[in-house]
């Protein structure tokens, strides 16, 4: 870290700092510039409690130096952080695509759904048993039940299934029924989840708070990663600032950025970061091609009775043309979208215009 | 709610969403404007879902009427919520103080700092034994052997304590320890943690998050109030912005709005909502000023060896000061620092220029 | 629009509402639920002023019904608006591609770019002769000569030239060297300019605010229109938010929104939006795969030396490379990068993989 | 500045990064952490193009150790810039109150509102001849008509005005008829009017943009007196942020910061930072107990009728009633509302509760 001192500061007050940072194990590294001097505190990488340099007298702010993730850094992996799921690989060229409704409603609703969006090539099922609703009063979720219609999905189609886990002590459970758990976007920071996804033997896709930062999302991975599972994907969700034409503001530049600062897969979930399933399709093709590595779209058969976020669901046949929309700006970055095993017909057959 | 309908709309279109209204067991109200139609779909009260109306086709919008939480509003109960702890009123014309150490470090560190607070006038002794930090490699608390040094810290000086619980199965652990439990920023919407805690019979401080809306801090709330618990009390700690100089912007409006829509108590976090204690003071006064009822203040003897927060803790005096300032403007306003049954002489006896 | 009153409101205020409603000219529509009752005003289109209602006894809030924007309106005009910029069509199927340096800095470096980047593809110049710079102690742009540089460039390659005017009496001078007027986005609420704009012959790109709505975009965009130019191109530069990985955030939504809300053309700022150069040929494919008309893109040939925004620039190479990814992209949607007249060959000979 | 190295960075691309800064004039210092190289380049406190690194290779990114603004800087002026207005301190221990119209609508309307806030207790009269609207389709103001309808405004009340000024071009007219230019939030970056203020003789006030850091309105304000301009008031007037139950979100933290980063004076626009009259008194208390040096409020005799801004404007009665508050909150801080040379009666003696 840089330590700044403030252009007033006294010899004796820079010299208190630098006798901290040699208490510390630390080398000090003194820099004097025509207004201010800065003190470089040179570690072994271990972190360092920064704070405690912050309240010494003359001293102005400090500058961190070093990234505070270090496994899901590309640093510490050059090569991308690929992992097969169901015979799919997720963070390859493949383009993998998770479809399904927000919630687990029914048994009839889900297969029927689960059945739809195999059918336009989605890999992975995806619905909510346990549900993060703001009000107590809306639906909650079936809990447990929700699970069983899930791995009956599974059952009845083939597709992995992912789901949402929303407490510590759930997750045994949701585990025993899912492929993949979900950290929702308001549990981005809840560390007692993260510690118990990270001793879990699923994968686990960690959504972006709604205000977190990149590096707060990357600190969320470390944390399922610093636990051994090192199956981590990162999903891009929408991030809430003033714009209110859209529920959240799509933040695609987080796509490449993350790319380019992490190895683990990143997908994008353009239903809830629009949040009007107008405009879907459009920020899916647009999320390939800035170079996610998948997507997460909510589908429904019937919007019009969806018990949440019925207004961001697309029906299955706007799904399979965003699949065919999505598939052809994949080509055109030399990618594509991932052949499913479950797939009767390749997607690549049903790209040709 | 009312649903505005596109300018383009069809009659047939406007037909459908009548049906639609009805169907629902609301009635609808038609209201034929220059330029579009606008449909008022009125009930009694109970809770719609609203997004089977935005997927038909010719709406263009919804415009909810009803505000979503009801016991946390003002019109469910136009007097303030009051309750004693430790004979001091929460909620009434008393500001309460709250103060502590971020983390309980030792024994030793929190039964300093709690003599201290106290002899400065604060009410109730804040400091946490599970914290919730960005960095899986820093400092995560004491858990359970914090809460018990928390209770010595009682046993020592008669302050009642509140600390942060992160996970709903410690609830019973923690209240058993805690006076009043604090929901963190982080977990404002972890449901399944304030679920948990509107079970508990302890009070509920629930922190907002960093970029909850007002709203959301009220349905948070509503959630620990809808399980019957009502001794629930509102923190403003700062909300995330684009300004850098402060870690995060205090939103001072919040406490006059929320005392307008909720009788529920207000209390400021000027230490988070600044993260600088240069800047404690002038936005603890400010916070009175706007009508608070409370203050929560992070104090440490020696910030510069904190393990965390440092840079926002206040030493002793400087808080004692702050006390002495904050009476000086809680007089202006017709009100008072509560006089704690622990002090040795009344605040106001401190508080002559 | 929509006057809800308070719950509590009285007959007596509901009654002075409408009764204001009516003295205004307006129609009142009531409608009473079980909670509130709501005071439609129904007019004829004429502007009316609603702060004079939110001020009575009784009213809770108001809600617009109509858009605040008439001829920028999608409804105004349901069809694309296309106008010929030197043999190009603006807003077509085809990509519109503007591109050059940040400032002008000397003849000699401007027709060194212009060379450049008509030979990549790009079918307009841009250069700035007058800088907005946020501090008055950096180059603030040649002014004048930095102009009739870019006419030089003009005459010497046959690109037409977009520059930004920034004050109202500039308005005639930049207009009899440029092509396109730019408003930049520290100006898009600077009326007295916006109004020059209207007035002159130039088409105009109004460059949405860093902290600007999609309305107030439009809005803007009306300024110019309601002038009687019709000529107006929108451009979505990226928003401020707490993000710090990237100088802005990229609001991508905007461009669906955008083309969905208006029939103007939209066109997407890369190089400003992200304000790094490595993640600009990413954001570009993103903005074309949404749906954007065009791109504005920062090339220089020499960034290291560039007197402004040199991080954010591509070189002649890079870009040459991003042009030939977003004809790929623009087909796979099927439209394709505009063929410019001065196009020794044809883009599309140059995307062949 | 401090240049960080990538991790991965090159004993070249290090060696090529310490010749470009010796090029530069500045001198290199090189500082080899565990992971990182860091190199300060040191200089004499000239300006230097930071872009030019952030381009090199291996080049991580750029830390400035400078203050970007020096004549604005609490260090270029350690003591508070105070100067007079019509007998009272600006700047000095004297809270001043500036208070009116939003826009000047007539002569009546304006000589009696100015009647009005004199008689409570305003030392300057403000009112809008020039107003920036969001739509072309509203009010814009009486302009010329304006300006000198508040200057009979100051010949019936003696109270000096201040106003809009909109356009570079508009300042020697708004200089001839004002005692106090402002400059709006919009404009706050419209360069070629902060140039032109800079040129007149008038002290300017000049409003924070809706979205711009303390940082920028400090170099807003540089723009100023770099023109040799001194007399500059800072105001802050709320940003721009998700919340959504007022207009702005006071950042009431500014206050502060601006004190300890700026020797300029600072006030507070509560109208505009809540955009609600209900929120007026409550945040312009908090205001002055954070340290502001004056109020700018909107009243209007009927708000009603106004033809701008009337849901934000305060009654003559509850103006008195907020000026009554404000000053009992400046006595709890050793201040005092200034004395008005107009005062029938010093504000002190209506202050008695």
């Amino acid at each position: 870290m840089m330590i700044i001192m403030r252009a007033d500061a006294t010899q004796e007050e820079i010299s208190l700092v630098v006798d901290r940072v040699e208490t510390c194990g630390l080398r000090a590294h003194l820099s004097r510039g025509e207004e201010r001097t800065i003190i470089g505190a040179i570690g072994d990488g271990r972190p360092v409690n920064r704070d405690q340099f912050l309240v010494l007298p003359g001293v102005d702010r400090i500058v961190p130096i070093s990234r505070p993730y270090k496994i899901a850094s590309r640093e510490f992996s050059p090569n991308n952080t690929i992992f097969p799921l169901d015979g799919v690989d997720i963070g390859g060229n493949g383009i993998v695509i998770i479809a399904g409704p927000c919630a687990v409603e029914s048994r009839t609703q889900t297969i029927e759904i689960a059945h739809a969006v195999k059918e336009a090539g989605a890999h992975v099922l995806r619905g909510g048993a346990y549900k993060p609703r703001t009000s107590p009063y809306t639906f909650q979720g079936l809990g447990e039940e929700g699970l069983q219609i899930l791995a009956d999905a599974r059952e009845a189609t083939g597709l992995p299934v992912m789901t949402e886990v929303m407490a510590p002590e759930l997750v045994p459970l949701v585990s025993s029924y899912a492929d993949v758990l979900q950290i929702g976007a308001r549990n981005m920071q809840n560390y007692a989840l993260l510690h118990a996804a990270g001793e879990s033997m699923r994968p686990v896709m960690v959504k972006r708070g709604m205000s977190a930062t990149v590096e707060e999302l990357l600190m969320a991975a470390e944390y399922v990663l610093s636990h051994g599972n090192r199956r981590v994907i990162l999903c891009e969700r929408g991030i809430r600032t003033f714009e209110t034409t859209t529920r959240n503001t799509t933040d695609i530049n987080a796509i490449p950025v993350l790319k380019a600062l992490s190895h683990l897969p990143v997908v994008l979930d353009p239903s809830h970061s629009t949040g009007n399933w107008e405009y879907v399709t459009a920020i899916a093709r647009a999320g390939i091609a800035a170079g996610a590595d998948g997507l997460i779209i909510e589908v429904h058969t019937h919007p019009e009775q969806a018990l949440s976020d019925g207004g961001q669901s697309l029906k299955p046949e706007r799904f399979a043309e965003l699949v065919r929309q999505v598939s052809l700006i994949a080509q055109a970055i030399q990618r594509e979208v991932a052949i499913s095993r479950h797939a009767q017909h390749a997607p690549a057959a049903k790209v040709t215009p």
